[in-house]
């Protein structure tokens, strides 16, 4: 089994401070560098936060991907808030970006999409209790790990393994969980999305696996 | 060199026919199933079309890959309405789907983008005129084709290659140009989307060539 986790997302409900800036429609939603760029000046962190794009995009990828069709991957979204959402493997993600947004800012609210039968829930969990959890191998990637070859990705990778990818647009992982990683690799000269480096990741295990 | 298209995607202006249903805002703007649904039922193949969400996806992993930031993938975008869009190798895609429609329904109309210097171009060409230019082994991705195991998929990939995987989300690439295929390939016993073949195919051939 695969566990991936998108570490540290950036993706929050509109912090209270900026509730009553002109350009946030509703104080129900989530929080979007594209669209209230200007409500952003003042928050902490601004240059990397509100970025569900990527979280719609991670999820787009690793939900529809083969190893998650056949039930061995375990998909779950840490938040920059300590937040950790579980989602089912059945789980299908909302194609329309707008209605993604308003699904998962139902869910942050309310802990728990659909109500009755949850595919998608919502934990208060840091990483550090996450991983320490998880008594599998932990693989991170990111630019300041040692360089590897992905064609020789699968052979670091054990038959349950989990990997952290970094959920945010700049920066790296924060030290406080950071030395819990077995290994931290790194796949490309450049940066790379979330991703991409998860489809990198589930392909080399599919591999491994003999798919 | 890899060479990826897209082929028969569902992208495309608002047809003249529906252009005064009041679901339309704007006769300038992208056919999107999702918002279009109450304009679209009088026409034809209805089920299929406007879907440019599925291109989206498919270039923020294909352009965002490491084969294609190495420089050894070039992509292409063929229509239903035998456009075929080349899009250069650096093009950064938009991560916002309603600006990325906003930018494509431009290109259609103006067939270039940027104007001066453009980063995209549409050219009128069909599958059959594309694929009849490409000397190179072409491999069509399909359900109909023959099960193939994903970590023998680069054993078939020549050093230059033509992968073709439908932009459709329904049914099958049309007769007129599936006889050009040298191998035709099924990796899943589901339906996968676009994007997920795209990125098997990619990283595949990445393997082949030891990245």
């Amino acid at each position: 089994m695969m566990h991936i986790v998108l570490a540290e997302s950036e993706i929050e409900l509109v912090p209270d401070k900026i509730k009553n800036h002109p350009a946030i429609k509703s104080e129900n939603e989530l929080l979007d560098a594209t669209l209230h760029h200007s409500a952003m000046k003042n928050i902490e962190d601004a240059y990397r936060r509100g970025r569900p794009d990527i979280i719609h995009f991670f999820l787009n990828n690793v939900m529809e991907s083969v190893l998650n069709k056949k039930g061995m991957l375990s998909t779950y979204i840490h938040t920059r808030n300590d937040e950790l959402i579980h989602i089912k493997p059945e789980t299908r993600i909302i194609k329309n970006y707008n209605r993604f947004k308003g699904l998962f800012s139902k869910l942050l609210m309310e802990k728990a999409v659909p109500e009755n039968t949850p595919l998608m829930w919502v934990e208060n969990k840091s990483m550090e209790e996450f991983l320490s959890e998880m008594p599998h191998k932990k693989i991170f990637f990111s630019r300041r790990g040692k360089r590897i070859r992905i064609h020789e990705l699968g052979d670091i990778m054990n038959e349950d393994v989990v990997i952290v990818i970094g959920g945010f647009p700049y920066g790296y992982f924060s030290e406080s969980y950071v030395s819990m990683a077995d290994e931290i690799v790194s796949i490309g000269d450049e940066a790379l999305t979330a991703w991409i480096v998860a489809m990198e990741a589930i392909v080399a295990y599919e591999n491994v696996l003999k798919f």
